[in-house]
């Protein structure tokens, strides 16, 4: 197959654009900014859920649903919420169209003005303390742990595939609590969840911390956070987890009977994480010729491809992948035999090379006189010939190690990506050059904000037990008493 | 616990919203029309995504995600979709909200209106067939089996929890093929499985038929559909799947370079069940007492509830209750130990009967010296005492009676609430009463809107390979060759 990928030398951007398309993981719809999850890119959000969805189970979290719809109003109870989040979103205004009476199809009608304005949800901290306040009585009512799974949408006006879409798919936890201490507790829980989950589920190392003030998510005290490294040398936010003090149980009057019989208002958590993880995927691992997968989340995590030149050989082939096939899903291990008499062998090594699967196996006719088979390394793209016996244990083993190597690969990037810089000339020649520059900050937004002006780097996050260290801030000179992390992000 | 539950005899749709208020399953939000799944009934609904998204996946399908969002004229395409699809609608208007200039909160930015209106998804087809214009260009990429789990949104004016919402829940197959046999295979397929479904998982018998051509689905040529009977003896839909011909390929013009080099328009069939099967499973088998939960989708399957007078008796039966969970989980059954000390049993015993768990274990001193538990059954509320040797063999089997026990009981019911009727009065009659009437009918639309217009009963379906049988229909007597189910619906 023609593959036609731009390399990630000549043109970073069109090469993620160019995977995420080819390799049939999603593509741009009829609406602008919305994108179609295609089946291939789907299956692995789905088994990014699934293991998300367990790790808050077990950390006693239950799901519910709350409406898409909230009304405009609830965006003007959180001062500093609505700055954020009432912007650029998509309004409802009516609830019926009509024939148009001049025959030019259909029209919105007029007579169903909506008397509020419906907000399509760009986040649900609002409506979903609008429910609490009913919910929650008294201490016993405490804790209230909840994940809602859903689609948001944010009008955003310069989109690109996973990374940034006007609708896109996430998960939302908003838990209340008794205490200020117990929220912070489920907030930096969270955090390590979502680093958990990048690291041994997406093979992508993460960095945890906490947002300055100005990155802050809008009515948070707090906002946790994890950033990952991307090979062109910028960070992505890969997920948030935020300390909401009492801010938004005083904008819906949420207040519970204290053990001490006292009003109190409850203390909020809300953590999020979306589809941007496939973009984060996508580009942590791939290179030149397609996506690159960690096994723990690929649809498929073997291929079997034949190597035959006429319908005998073929059948005695295929008797023996149905075998393979088997001993190998009975160990759990998601295999496709790729049975396809239209394609030849070097069509599909290439396809499934561009959809990242972690193992081929390809089996000729003298694999079957040796009993063997030639096993290639989508990570490395190193090829060996084992012997079939046993091959079931060496196919587990094999996928245990790209997962791990994937994961080391990443980390060294990242750790050589990583430097120290102790001036506003060095930080601007190395900001230039990508990856992760720490640094001395005098701690005030205004120092943050010229940074960001003169050298597109933002604060990635503050190290929560970071290293203290004195030193004077690259920008100002003034004195600062940590490092903490700079980076052009996407 | 005081339930204050109505009783179905004295008001059958107060009785219903009780339960699902007072279980906990969903409740009415700020948003008129849209409802709050609450983690109890989102459990159910989890369980049901489950099994039927294993059954769409062991038949082939694979999942995808398209935007939430339709732009208007996507509607207008197809023209009999659009009369029964494009009118009670959400409308976005506006991409953006401003700080009203006079200091009132937030307005509309009058700036910032779309070009063209977008809808709300009520339903899929137009974005969906349009995306496979793209998707499909030979046999080769037939058929293509996509499902979807979505939010939808139907403006409807008179709502009920789980039954008629403005946001419901749902899945939505969309599938592609070569030919026009295929595709009514797959829709039969479908129908099967969602037959399945609600007999094996839900414990709810249902008839499996097509609809008139009046109750068809906007844009379909055949819509087979299951139907159940609830306890009111009124009819519910649970579920419909679409043959649709080759209507949305000509509309979104789709087509394919058939086998023998031509170009054909694909043949394409749609199929659903929503959160509405929330509904059929609270109104099928529940009592005055509360909720009555088929053992397979009950989050908690068996609730164990300590009985003693002091500390040191709790402690020791909360030891025992905590290995009689874990052999339980040992073989897959879901179980809460209800340990709440603010709590009396006897509040517990309600409360859990109200939420339907399908089996009490209660354990006091005296099990304890007996080495036995009186286990209570929700479905008929009978007790007994057993002793603890091979507790997990004896739960597993009460679990399974008690879902038989469920199926059987409303397949009594129906058969019990069927009536074959001959005369125009004995219909009307009967119809009153509740229940499926068997009758003749003439196939017209005619006859069939006259006989909803005087006894608001509509057909529920006419059997796929029914009895054929010569009569005369019972509004005009003209003559019928087949039976047809009429009752009044939901």
């Amino acid at each position: 197959m023609a593959k036609e990928l731009t390399t990630r030398e000549d043109n970073y951007s069109q090469w993620y654009n160019d995977l995420v398309t080819k390799a049939d993981l999603a593509e741009n719809s009829a609406v602008r900014g919305c994108m179609v999850i295609k089946p291939y890119g789907y299956g692995i959000w789905e088994r990014m859920q699934q293991a998300l969805d367990k790790m808050f189970k077990d950390t006693g979290h239950e799901n519910a649903y709350f409406p898409l719809f909230i009304p405009k109003s609830f965006f003007s109870k959180e001062a500093s919420h609505v700055e954020g989040f009432a912007k650029e979103c998509a309004v409802v205004t009516h609830y019926r169209l009509k024939n148009d009476p001049n025959g030019k199809g259909i029209i919105v009608d007029e007579d169903a003005k909506l008397e509020e304005e419906l907000i399509v949800r760009p986040t649900s901290e609002t409506i979903i303390w609008d429910t609490y306040r009913t919910w929650i009585q008294s201490y016993r009512d405490l804790p209230l742990l909840i994940n809602q799974w859903a689609n948001v949408v944010r009008w955003e006006m310069r989109t690109r595939l996973f990374l940034r879409t006007a609708e896109f798919l996430w998960q939302e936890g908003h838990t209340a609590h008794e205490t200020k201490a117990e929220a912070i507790a489920e907030a930096e829980q969270m955090l390590r969840v979502y680093a958990t989950f990048a690291e041994e589920w997406m093979a992508v190392p993460v960095l945890r911390g906490v947002k300055s003030p100005n990155e802050r998510f809008a009515g948070a005290v707090e906002t946790y956070c994890i950033e990952a490294l991307m090979q062109d040398g910028k960070a992505l936010q890969a997920g948030t987890s935020h300390f909401l003090g009492q801010n938004f149980a005083k904008a819906f009057d949420v207040k519970f009977l204290s053990k001490e019989n006292k009003q109190e208002y409850v203390w909020a958590t809300s953590w999020g994480v979306s589809t941007r993880l496939m973009g984060a995927l996508v580009m942590a691992h791939s290179d030149d010729n397609g996506l690159v997968l960690p096994p723990k989340l690929a649809p498929i995590q073997v291929v079997i491809v034949p190597i035959y030149r006429n319908d005998e050989q073929f059948d005695q082939i295929a008797n023996k992948a149905a075998e393979i096939k088997q001993s190998l899903e009975n160990v759990g291990v998601r295999v496709k035999f790729d049975n396809r008499k239209t394609h030849k062998p070097g069509f599909k090594f290439a396809e499934w090379e561009l959809k990242g699967v972690p193992l081929r196996l390809a089996i000729g006719p003298r694999d079957l006189e040796s009993n063997t088979v030639e096993v290639a390394r989508r990570d490395t793209l190193e090829k060996e010939t084992l012997y079939l016996q046993s091959i079931e244990q060496k196919v587990v083993n094999l996928l245990e190690q790209i997962q791990k190597n994937l994961y080391q690969k990443a980390l060294d990037f990242r750790n050589e990506s990583t430097y120290k810089v102790d001036t506003w000339e060095s930080f601007k020649e190395r900001i230039e050059k990508g990856g992760f520059v720490m640094a001395h900050w005098d701690g005030t937004s205004e120092t943050e904000q010229k940074i960001k002006e003169e050298t597109k780097a933002t604060i990635r996050l503050i190290p929560i037990e970071g290293q203290k260290e004195s030193g004077k801030c690259i920008y100002s000179g003034n004195p600062s008493e940590q490092r903490v992390y700079f980076a052009r992000a996407y």
